[in-house]
């Protein structure tokens, strides 16, 4: 899902970004046939996400560097762990480490916080999944990060699946619809392969969804008790969704209540940096 | 430093993101006539960026969407403050929506935590940095963010400061030039207005960096000792910058050794989104 | 699902490649001052599609023509009918016009087609779909021109829906994975709002499939004979698509054994641009 | 006519948007290590154009991707001819399949169509050449095509010929000036390079037009009589280029008139797709 | 030929080129509400060009700045003459200045050399024109310039008529092709609007091209004798230029031999940046 | 400080630029066999710069010509030197040859005339620095060939160092600000890596500016008597740039006073291309 039109999209402006005339450092003290090896070494435990991302950020201001990857994405690696070497022109190793670095830090911390959530889960059957709540610019990155984490992804965007919430219904229904006859109206105009998910905040509202035949529920913000109550009702007619109020310390209940999928929007915007570093030696 | 037309380009960029060919869910469910009211009100305390970047998403979408800020970059808030209105077509409030608060979440995010590194400090006279440890694609706007919270800005790129490591003066003195004469040689080829700052990790490497006349020394790593001793070294022959091991518990300590200058990696890459939300009422 | 700036980009773009340097037709022989009006006249039947795609191409080229749309997309029109006129600067309408056109004939052209697919089959159930057979870059255009003439979208792209063929699913099954299971495995690894249709080729494929837990059941090129069948033992389990040697001569038939969806490919690869022509009147 | 650089810009637009985020059907399905053998096949006769633009999709999806042309562009083909073999990670070439697809159909569609007329008119001195009425962005491709079918293109954009209809002169000559002074001035001011063609409606225009010394005269909606005392009267002292009303079936005739250039929208805006078909073994 | 489109895009990449993160010193030295009024004032002689592309710098880097063009594109200008006044926000103003004053000193210097030599040759019939001896990415702005002079435009591009020269004669001849056949089936291949232009180095040469039948001969670093021996020789069966050596020494008596058309190549090559200034009062 | 990315994405928009559809007269008559060799040949005197941007010229067009250069950027040449050879399609070859020409003209001018005043000023301590009067959208070639040449760079733009003017601190002046208090609010404002340069006009403006602590002190359009008393003043504690009126005639004049940078816009605007021509031979 992150193809590689889209890593030398990102990574070319993440480098006009960081040195749009040059990197004026390298160029007043590094003699041009300087050599450098570096490491990519995690200085905390964690797990790979934007092996290759990082790789590109190299390639694409020299292609003679070369890089090698010692990992995969979605390997967890521990302190001290070499995920990476790099090897070519001094000048442009030091040129490109940043912007490398800001990618798969980035992207590692994601992944690995991910991973904390579906370990919390695995004794179950939910799936844990990101949300829109993604840096602009860098959603493929992150649903990706996701990925190697063990998540799965919900929808990209607002484009390729319907998430009708109280907001949407409102208006239907003050005019007269009832939210079973709106959202079966809403479907005879959606393509077939078009995924419909219905945000309800009560339990009463479950069956009027349910009669329109949607894809999936998603019950927002409910009560443990509630989440139980609601995945007894629905009893499998179709994909449950829990969401709201997800946090470490919660997910595990969550989880336990039977649901099917829960959606943290944390796994992106609540991630930091991981901290791995690269360790360089420069040859005259 | 943020300049329109870098708004217009991440807005419309993130807007394609999240909305490649268009919102299904307003288009299947809202009538085109439906039009919303909408408050961006903070559900947690923090300090406000990108009030501009966030009226930017619903005016690219849809020029006839007025949105009003009622507070200023800069500005702290607390839960229940009101920080901006929007109103107009629903359809294009809502497919605006999650691009706008994805911006103004993360930017506010860093301001409220670089407010809380500058409150820190403020009986000194350090002042907080930002480094270059940025998202891919959005430093102008986390740099912006960073300012918002009172913080200051380090260099904004390779291309207009020098920052020179031990790494680069290594492969000069390797060849038997004193770190000294490397500097001097690169200052008479870089242009006369650029910054140059040196990093040193020893109190013995001051002293030579100091006789080629350099803007900045950063202290790296250094105990809070070997930072005191070195600003009295150098004794205001030159910015004293520390860098390394700061957070929100050492960041006091450091800036009473007297250092001019604190840089922090976390004030980007360790803030998380704050919590403003989009209190929304769609009238048919 | 076709946005503002989707015209925008690729009427801008349209408009460059006609006139990459100017008008000199225009500019050698109208005087700056004169001005225009024209009616955008229908020379044929046909349904409308593509008129704010039209309007763009003038208004691009000089925000001062002002563009009048007096037809809705999705109206049918007759011969003579006036669908809009634009009036301003006349080496600004002349300078648009052959743009605007191409997209506003090529548009009503599949609108056109498309609407006639579907009165063939207005009787049944059966749903007209497009395929991915569009033209490169115009994509957005063309599936709004289906909707346009009353037909319905498939996929938008290979992003957001599965199409499983025999192609993807005999490597699986060659390494002796059932179908059922090759299936229900894509499922646990892909988002929970992707839909997943699978093409099948014979009758007995279909119980394996539907055993797996699909979205849509593609009948790849059966007989009607077969397609009867076919629906017959889905019995509504799943969503069951037609394909394959669909005309305006066989849709009918195929969309009376009861299939949920028809796709037609010759929507967008076979239609032709209908006859739309500014009658132009200029004024010194 | 067709560059590298158009080819390389309008293919990656194309594979962007037919997988924004990636195929999520292969990437459910195949193992990466999986890999395909394919043949591009005729289905029905034609003239192949777009060789390498359908080259190019694979290769811009995979440069690992092997593909093999085994006929030219201009090359004509009946059912079965195998036009290119492809080789390389299935994933790949499945992911790029549509997208080249769409290209070397509706290109050969274009090319096959002009050759028809081509050969129409073989037995006279008249040239076929296109129009502006192309798919907005792909001019070039569209006009390559021409040429791959026998024909010849018209001027490549409003920039680089004039062509002077009714209303132009009319408001020169509403101002008191005749055709001739118009022309001649508009001739003075244009480059020396530019090519000036004059559309007349009827024969009695026909002398001013020629009196100020243009390039070409077409003449517009003219009958069969009407041409032959056209091509008479302009007796070789500029080129004739008949215009409207050109399909198969007149097309014949209005060559024999004597007439040096027939112009025909139809072979862009009327062409359909070419059946030609990916025949594919996967490995795994 | 300079569309407003053209404008837009180079000088928004100018002004971000020249303000990528914002004007440091506007934005730390003068308070948000401070206005400007700033006259554009000639300090030597000239001739106009870029009126437009001026306003634009202001006008995109604020829609709120508003510019008054008090003379015309092509009017001549002595030292104090006030060509376009500015006012609006000072930040603003600053801000564009540069770039806007770039733009227009180049053009009007390009305008008023190219009046020079067209000046020169007033009393003959030849015509001054630029050739591709332009600035990378600016043809558009230095050809628009040259009219502004009074001179002509050459072709634009290599797209858009030909210019044989005895390099690309010479392979064919090799092969024993003559000059007049090489030339006929050229045009055989050409669209039938191409312009033909053939450089010849010696009066044999003229003869065979004629018999070709071309649009211009470029008679190339001919002596004054042979330009009138080579004028007498075409006696005006086509145009005919000169090329080579041309300064504003030798152009008179270039002129004066009758050819048509003279290129000098020095209008955009050797042009330099007329002096004009921006006189401007800030108001706090 | 001139990246490959940023050679790419010039030279990529000026070949766009020079053959938008092709190179007509090559495709012409020249046979898709045809070679040609080619030698880069100085007919004036210079200083090359702009090497590897001639040779990307070359490349980009076809990556199979191959461009060897014979001279660094920087070196100087005589009549006759040649610069580098090309060798490869003759199509290609002459495709790309004007825009090659067009930046290494442009280029090697630069330094040249970087060089003349370079060598003026060699016995003084004075460095010649260019100024932001560069052509739209190739500051960063123009900076680079200054360097090419001997000189050294100014700021590169107007968001990498602060250069106050006597507008910009009239307006806080007029406030009932002290110029030194105005300049010490900047700078705490401003990062502590921004250079601060400050224009003056008369002698009793420099201590006020000293007093807030500067990077660079402007005199600007000073008197040689004035210009040696302000070095005298300053007397080493800051920088001390001269401006305005600096020719090739008085630039010996202005060093000799002791200045330790004298800004020459002249570098850069009045430069003129440099002959350099492409001596090619074709081989069918």
């Amino acid at each position: 899902m992150l193809t590689t039109a889209a890593i030398h999209r990102a990574v070319s402006a993440a480098l006009a970004e960081d040195a749009p005339w040059g990197d004026l450092t390298s160029e007043a003290l590094l003699p041009p046939s300087a050599t450098a090896r570096a490491d990519l070494v995690a200085r905390e435990s964690g797990v790979l996400a934007g092996g290759a991302v990082f790789a590109a950020a190299f390639e694409l201001v020299d292609p003679d560097v070369r890089v090698e990857l010692s990992a995969a994405d979605g390997v967890a690696f521990v302190p001290g762990d070499v995920l990476a070497t790099v090897a070519g022109s001094a000048r442009s190793v030091l040129s490109a480490e940043r912007v490398g670095l800001n990618f798969v830090q980035r992207m590692s911390g994601i992944a690995a916080l991910t991973a904390r959530y579906v370990a919390e889960v695995a004794h179950t059957n939910a799936r844990i999944v990101d949300t829109r709540k993604t840096t602009p610019g860098l959603r493929a990155f992150e649903k990706h990060a996701v990925r190697c984490g063990g998540g799965h992804n919900h929808r990209f965007s607002l484009s390729d699946a319907v998430m009708a919430k109280d907001n949407h219904l409102g208006v239907l229904t003050s005019q007269g619809l009832s939210v079973t006859e709106a959202l079966r109206q809403a479907k005879s105009r959606l393509p077939h392969t078009t995924h419909i998910e219905v945000e309800v905040d009560r339990l009463d509202q479950i069956e009027p969804v349910l009669a329109a035949g949607v894809g999936t529920i998603m019950l927002d913000n409910f009560s443990l008790a509630d989440l139980r109550t609601g995945v007894a009702l629905i009893a499998g007619r179709t994909i449950v969704e829990a969401s709201g109020g997800v946090s470490l310390d919660t997910v595990r209940a969550i989880a336990e209540t039977g649901v099917d999928v829960i959606s943290v929007g944390a796994l992106t915007h609540g991630a930091r940096a991981l901290d791995l570093g690269l360790d360089l030696r420069i040859e005259g």
